[in-house]
């Protein structure tokens, strides 16, 4: 008997992301808790990289988030800059979570300051956005991005590369005591960041899918 | 010859809001001035009062600002939430403004602390994000609602009897010195409220459409 | 076979107040999830209610901590206040939470303002040296105290007239749309709060050990 | 039939600052539109580069302010420092913009951190005293001087180069999206260094006389 | 042998405020320590309130300071306004303070949150422009005005009522947990506000002059 | 005959620090003014530079106030992180100084942006909760370390060359107008650090002692 389901919709239409993410959500799953299931939004962009493509996934998600049932206690938006979390919000009766928001919170019981590696810097102004109506910008030590496309980001070794790079500028120049993964998609590298940089990591997935587990009945 | 055309779209599909916006504007209308053309969105929901009406105009407004031609040098969102604001921004090679923002930037220039007058107390919560994502809580003294539904704001004495109240509120307990209409409609009210209350009154449509001015050609 | 255990510290002497903790905690314990285990400091005071407890109780807390065994995947201190949290994040070897801090946190994913009951009002200025410390003064709403001693927190009718009341003002004058109760021993109150005033409202206790789930191996 | 006159006051006395900033105001002067009239303060400093130089000339402003009729709609005092604003906001009957608070409030509806290019490194600080009086220091990404003197200035390829140099560093290093120019003398720049750099630019004067626009009557 | 002088101005024509200014500063008057002498500017308005008379007075104060010989190792502007603090600490080869700015930030260093009493309603926007300059917004409770003029200011029992009624509300409705007293001239009250209502309370020209007793050579 | 006594503890057991201390403060001693005795705390660590050093120190400074007799006036706590700040503000009856706390309300009033030389990185991210308790992030330009051990300051020309190397990228790359040793033991540099670089440099326990007079009797 399951303690009620958490869903985490990936919003972009690549499965490959959304096997990523539910493999990083492995630790989370407790027999007896909450059963966590990922979903993708087939109908959806490759990937999510203007306010455009954000506008067009907040229908598709809005009427995902219709079809769960009653077992739903939460659901989990699976990309960092949160696309429909306010219109989530207002019509589900469970509680709703964005990766982007639950991973700024997390990294403020980790931090001072925190850090953001964005992948595109087309994205960073709208994080900013987020970071200002969530009211923490005196805890925003900067963010910066990888400059990858997506073909580039299945090259691990240079994904790797970049990833360390920008992660020391932001430890070092902008004084971040804790990093965020601002992709939903980077989750294996968590670990590894953390080690090779000495400063937590945290992956947004996996503190939004934790902040979730407290909605269990 | 006009020095360009301010497109300014009413997001909801009642005509009687966008005469009366059409009809606040007089003042900015000059002779070789930009055209000043306003527009219904017929789709779109009688009024904006929710997320999901949000939600639901975006692709709306999306679609109509590229109907607009090369003469555009503005296009004004007339809702005091924004929609789509961000998202017009990026698709579009002419300025946009939202009132919402652009009444917020005019406030600031007329007192020290902004307060905001509201319809419904359910948008409170939205505003606020907005003004926390424009960095501007140091200056806001508070914002307070009508709690007028449409039929009850059809009837100008018991809305301006709100109006009087509400503001007087903000005025003396929040401290505000400058008021805002938080609603594309209340413009005919405007300049009879601030010399009831002897505080500066913004009507974010006339602020907006200023701001487009400055794209003239 | 346990993912970890949860070590939860309350830091004053008072063993009801251990179990009130312990028993709001149910929902979390999940067969094969993190072991959850509260302690009662017992050389601690009987409640924690000035600067001179806190500095009593935090040598007594980097003790306790210094106690638990490598299978300590987190320690959350159940005390408003967080007593000890940034020493016990630097000693320790595992995630460190303070309810106070996670509290807050959950609220900002819950309202746009959060209101606070404390218990006292000699601890409001305290917790607000924390908002202000971790940046989010901008999302407080307000903190009002019930006023009521040990021996009338015993008397749950009067203490639940207080919440309300307390609750009420907070919503109403001050403007929060989500409610933390300031202390570790006010969930039971918890769901009825909320029925009663519509808002949500956080159990601190609850928001520290669901951060701390994410911890779980 | 104009619809009243907007004053234009260079608070110094170089004729040539006031002949480039009517110059830059062309395409606001509408016919039927406000006047725009441009006066020089004969007796003011050949440059204001100091307090001190601020303080002589409020008088001199308060003066001329008193010399305009009653076809006056607004006053813009065109130096960045905003000298006599208040004082002028209080002695006046119609509205007082500053161009460098006007500046600052359209930059706001451009990008989401702002970026400022002065003329000189001491006036910067004088700057950032108003930023947090505006309440926007969490928009500000940092203000940089070109460090030139009037001589210097007046050699065009020199200044051109130091626009250049002191833009891309506000944008690459310091994350402007949107630069201001710090200066009431370097309007005839704006396009080509916004084309340079691929950002929006804000030419103070034009944005306090679009914000006088809309007092028209 | 005195370790240098500091030199106090009352920046309005008024000498019996001159004479309660200097009357408060006895117990800062240590022999062998500096000698603190008074000023009054006659050629000053009867009092400041107004925008127009921080003008006038600041080339007044600028010829003032300019006669003090070099023994001065500070200067005090004894106006809650801070009339001419910039140019002055521009200006002078000492220190200058002013009673405002040092006001706010004794009060930082007595309780998190600070009120002030004004004397007149008008002046409050004007010191929140100063509070926001200075960046402590998140500390402050409120401000609210005796509302008495000169006349009634005379009366000793009608302002003893008045502060000790608005200094309630600021402690009690507003939140604050220090007081000060916003104006050069209520110094002879502070003692007993401070026993009547239990909060610390400050005299602006108490905490400016201890400041500039650390200019001692 | 005193007009009370300043007591000023160094929290650490170093009596090297403690005669620093005392001699820097020499300028504040005046006959008939406050005395000023500096104590060292034995029993506490060489150095303060952890968390566990400051909980460890404090109930030791909680025992040396009691000792303090009743011409007690102030207590100044000699080390920039403030330990046992708010606890020994509760339990005296005298006012209580924090020389972090003081240093930058000094700073304040000296320039609009503050920077500040640790000695050790470690303790950055422990200043910078402080700052955000204070509420004075807007005005904070940067904090960098020296990085050299209590070894390595013994060596004057090494430190020396550091403060000027951390001082220059302090002021140069961070906008700091106004430099903080932010260190107990630093004050023999300040004069001539002051000159070398050209901005006013605070001296912590200066800044606390100074404000510390002003409780004279």
């Amino acid at each position: 008997m399951s303690s009620g389901v958490i869903h985490v919709i990936n919003p972009n239409s690549t499965t490959a992301v959304t096997a990523g993410v539910d493999a990083s959500l492995g630790a989370l799953r407790f027999s007896g808790g909450p059963a966590i299931v990922c979903h993708t939004l087939e109908q959806g962009p490759a990937g999510i990289q203007s306010e455009a493509d954000i506008a067009a996934v907040t229908a598709l998600l809005i009427a995902r988030a219709r079809s769960f049932g009653d077992e739903a206690i939460a659901i989990v938006i699976a990309c960092y800059s949160d696309p429909g979390l306010a219109v989530l919000r207002e019509q589900s009766s469970c509680a709703v979570f964005g990766i982007g928001e639950a991973a700024v919170l997390r990294a403020l019981a980790a931090g001072q300051r925190f850090g953001v590696i964005a992948i595109q810097p087309g994205s960073i102004s709208r994080h900013l956005r987020s970071y200002g109506a969530m009211g923490v910008m005196d805890r925003f030590a900067g963010e910066r991005a990888l400059g990858l496309d997506v073909v580039e980001l299945n090259d691990q070794s240079r994904t790797w590369a970049r990833l360390l790079e920008v992660g020391e500028r932001l430890r070092d120049e902008d004084g971040a005591e804790v990093l965020i993964l601002g992709c939903a998609g980077l989750g294996s590298y968590r670990l590894a960041l953390a080690q090779a940089l000495g400063v937590p990591v945290i992956d947004p997935c996996i503190a939004a899918v934790t902040m979730a587990l407290g909605e269990a009945r």
